[in-house]
């Protein structure tokens, strides 16, 4: 058993992160903090956790999450980088699900986020969180940056395409459709029900944060820059991301369900779906799996990758699980082998 | 390890049991029957079980079925009635989630139900699997009568107040809110998005199936006739439901909150909210509690309870595992012990 | 033509008031005020109206606003109060959305809304807009109180039973749902899809502002004090309203169906249903129609009424139109005849 | 006056067009058909026409019909064409909503609907009810074959650049989302709320009957073979149709905001939206307005255009109407001219 602490518990990926470690064979929930909320029983905040969570959220204090093995940051960017060195100096290890550690050029994170980074140095030490790339080095981290929601779904279903160089990297499209909890537990007119149920929209066409994430990750694994448009789209649901991709072939296709179901036949959170497929958000609703599949309409020369992924979970709080499985050696499934809802 | 059985899998109440039955720690899925699936595996009907639930649908044969230690009926009324006493004679358990079973009277039921009853003389042998009223005759009962999901969530409400004799039980009302899944998975325009989304509507005011059940239910426990208006509620969402009963109080009232803690002290699957609480149907979803809060607005002789329920779990699923974890000496709460997705 | 101004319009009801004004014939659309959003035109907050309206928001100003035939005060409870003195000094007619003057007791008032009245002595002078009780009043008023959303919908349920005396008064139950427009358009945590899409509850049941209201109403007619439980609930769709009501006849109910048709004859806005009908909200979608159907289960003594309503247009911004046609002598239906949206 | 019949009036555009035509100042309906629902007043069907329509279904008749200046068919393909080159020849014109008369080339045709073309010596004489691009041809036309809901949003979108030869048309790329109401009002499991809400998936990715619609519209436009991918996918909402769509440009694209501008400057259904803008669905449900923005991301070479429209409106019915508008000389946006309902 290993002592866990959470930063930033009132959030959709903070209590995702309660329900999942509370049932995690291997932890102690330690601690969570809040700021706004200390002094409230967790399930007071969050009555699904009734009977199952019993701690109260404090004030955030670091000599008490030194404490712990592990600090999850369920935090907005800009709160993790002002702990993290702390902690990591203590041998407790961090798992961030938020943004500080994504982008390794410090400026161009700057640029992005519009603040300044507090630990550029930090950058090279931290790892980035997708296992089905870095799992060997995710095992020995002390700082772990947990990618986001949209570059897990993206990431995942160009990554065997780029792997093999089958496909022009200049032209990559990314058109995702996104659950309206991507948005957080904030109070914002721009989620309420009233505006976002029973409509669609595109958002952020013109740069979202997201996008120079997805290209430092594509184009690591290119070996050089990739070109990449990204439309993120608000859908009226509360979870789930719908990434459909599309990029242009150099040669025939003929082998690519092969080459995914190869890619991924040892990854226990990747689902390759038969051929002829069509994923659907709702197969991976609460669990942190991703599933996946390859088109090519008319056996011309566009791809079309379909990859569907929880955001709560797979998009981050199940991710950062799974990181925290491989750090300590236990399970990579381990906590996370429940089963979709459905319906 | 026991072995089970599944009639009818391709509804809602049967991809539900196959999800708290595969994560079970006692259970062998051994046989799931579906006329028009036979060949077809399951997972590919439901792809959220991809992984989880390697099982093909089959032809229902008796025969097969008996060489289980239990066997689920999660088919519309008038089919458990034809197989279960066939298997009962075989010392095969029987869980029927359907109605066949509910009502102890077969006139009435077949009133109610619009067709003749094939095995009256099993009605008497039957257990209405109501844990929290049926306890002791559950754990050794063969043959057992799921409650349907509105009874569930209004019987709970209500029990304390009419065991104790504290309402006026000519005049109970009970105004109940479901999610769509209660009309199952059949092709119907009735259940369409585009015709029960954004809408609101009660149906069946005049009489539902549900109705005689109830009365039956608070009757037996009242100790005489009970006089219940029922009206249900087509609510645009999955799963829940949402239960709001009212009584006129005989006394004051002033303990009903110890009391309703008192009486769901000991139950595992019984929630008493704090005083002053509003449950929400989504601290439920997916998993097999009911949660209940009592008020008395204005400090008068009304007395307003709200209960709610997953439909798909403690309504039909959830409930029939309880039941099995009873009748074979389980704990009861092995595989139901998970917690709501929320958001 | 008319000249119409509308204080606070950048909520629900505001832009209500504006799609149906602008298409109203006989008004002109002349001012429309918000302080946050002065100098922006109404077409870029509501996309809606690009093409229909030109209008820019401006500071709000009595003097300008005086200059109106009739002002509409779209605003939260403690708003109107504040001008509408002035603007009725100057002959400028008022209609108030909100809650200021529709409580005829300041001291009630006070007590529900936790401020002080400003003009309680107005209190006297304003009409209660419910053009099926006080059309005459209306048609002279210059202080016209709107009626809130739930009180509407309640109020034309249960009038006829009441002015003819046919049910105990003492007991009444009113279970009301609402969508999520109700809760205005303001950023809250509570009103996100995220929180209330896919669930269900009650609140408020210790008691709601619409709670003295109904009482009130229904009081007036009845001649004597009722008792009312009132329980609202909120559902997760973005428009309408679903009252159920129950009362105990104290006769046969065997004339309901008539007195009922009858007595909303003549009445261009509610739509007494056939015998046996079960109203749905979406069939009042964007319109001002009240429809409702009368129940009485099981030949016993309690009657149902079902009674549906758009609550930002017969539960607001419609009904405000309504009263502003009857005060100016127009057509009562003028730019209310638009049909419901289905599906 | 004009005398209107409609054919099929009991699913999803049949109801829209009862809606928009009895609103209609040019309009008598004279009759309408249902063989299921022959007896049966309209209002009892589509509840929200009570007080609007007072038609009864009746049996479709050619000789009943051939007495009306315009009949619509509201149908499923294979319907319209049997009936079309009778009321032809008896001078009534005719307005295909189905896909009877949308492919110019038979074979094609039946190739994508798989069954025999029984009248394609009529294919020549159907214009294309596309008046952004055949206003002229409209005017005089006899037959009329309203564009599909996906070919409206995805042509409107693309129409400027591929006038102007701007992109390269071998590689164009549509991703569209849905609302449910496209898969129209009829008994099936895959449309069940409990199905598709809370859910994002695409589906017919291999090929989707509205790709050679597409493909031909904006080859004739083009003068040579268009490539385009065309996705389409299931939203959970009940109308609207997002179409985001991909090219490449040729040149610089800094003149694109002005060329749509210009474009569609006199179009009163098609509004262009200010630059950076995202157009939301709901924006423009139940109206006949097509909005449009242009997105060049990062100042690269791939240009982005959102089109958004409602399927049921733009996209069915209210695109028959506009087309009637013009074959009778009416005032394009006769009966057309409302406001979208928000929220």
């Amino acid at each position: 058993m290993i002592k866990v602490g959470i930063v930033g518990g009132t959030g959709y990926t903070g209590v995702e992160l309660l329900r999942l470690l509370s049932g995690h064979p291997e932890v102690k929930l330690a601690v969570i903090t809040s700021r706004s909320e200390a002094g409230l029983p967790v399930a007071d905040l969050f009555p699904n956790l009734r009977g199952h969570v019993d701690l109260v959220f404090s004030e955030p204090d670091v000599d008490v999450l030194a404490g712990c093995d592990v600090v999850f940051f369920a935090t907005p960017h800009g709160v993790a980088m002002n702990m993290a060195a702390q902690l990591v100096k203590q041998s407790t290890r961090v798992i961030d699900l938020g943004a500080d550690f994504r982008i390794r050029d410090a400026k161009l994170w700057e640029q992005w986020y519009g603040m300044a980074h507090t630990e550029p140095e930090m950058l090279s030490q931290a790892v980035y969180g997708l296992p089905e790339v870095n799992r060997t080095a995710i095992k020995s981290a002390q700082l772990i940056a947990c990618p986001g929601c949209y570059p897990t779904a993206v990431q995942l279903g160009f990554l065997p395409l780029i792997e093999k160089g089958l496909i022009d990297t200049h032209h990559l499209i990314a058109d995702a459709k996104s659950g309206v909890s991507g948005a957080g537990r904030k109070a914002s007119v721009g989620a309420l029900l009233g505006e976002v149920s029973e409509s669609m929209k595109a958002y952020a066409v013109a740069g979202h944060r997201h996008l120079p994430e997805i290209v430092q990750g594509l184009s690591t694994v290119a070996g050089k820059d990739v070109g990449l448009t990204f439309v993120p789209h608000l859908t009226p649901m509360i979870r789930g991301i719908h990434a459909t991709l599309y990029g242009k072939l150099k040669g025939s296709g003929s082998e690519l369900q092969a080459l995914y179901e190869e890619r991924y036949a040892d990854e226990p959170f990747v689902d390759v779906m038969p051929a002829g497929s069509h994923p659907e958000t709702r197969s991976v609703k609460g669990v942190n799996t991703c599933r996946i599949s390859i088109h090519i309409p008319q056996g011309g020369d566009t791809v079309v990758i379909l990859s569907v992924i929880d955001n709560l979970v797979k998009g981050a709080s199940g991710q950062a699980v799974q990181n925290m499985n491989l750090m300590f050696g236990f399970a990579e499934t381990a906590g996370l082998d429940s089963i979709a809802l459905m319906p």
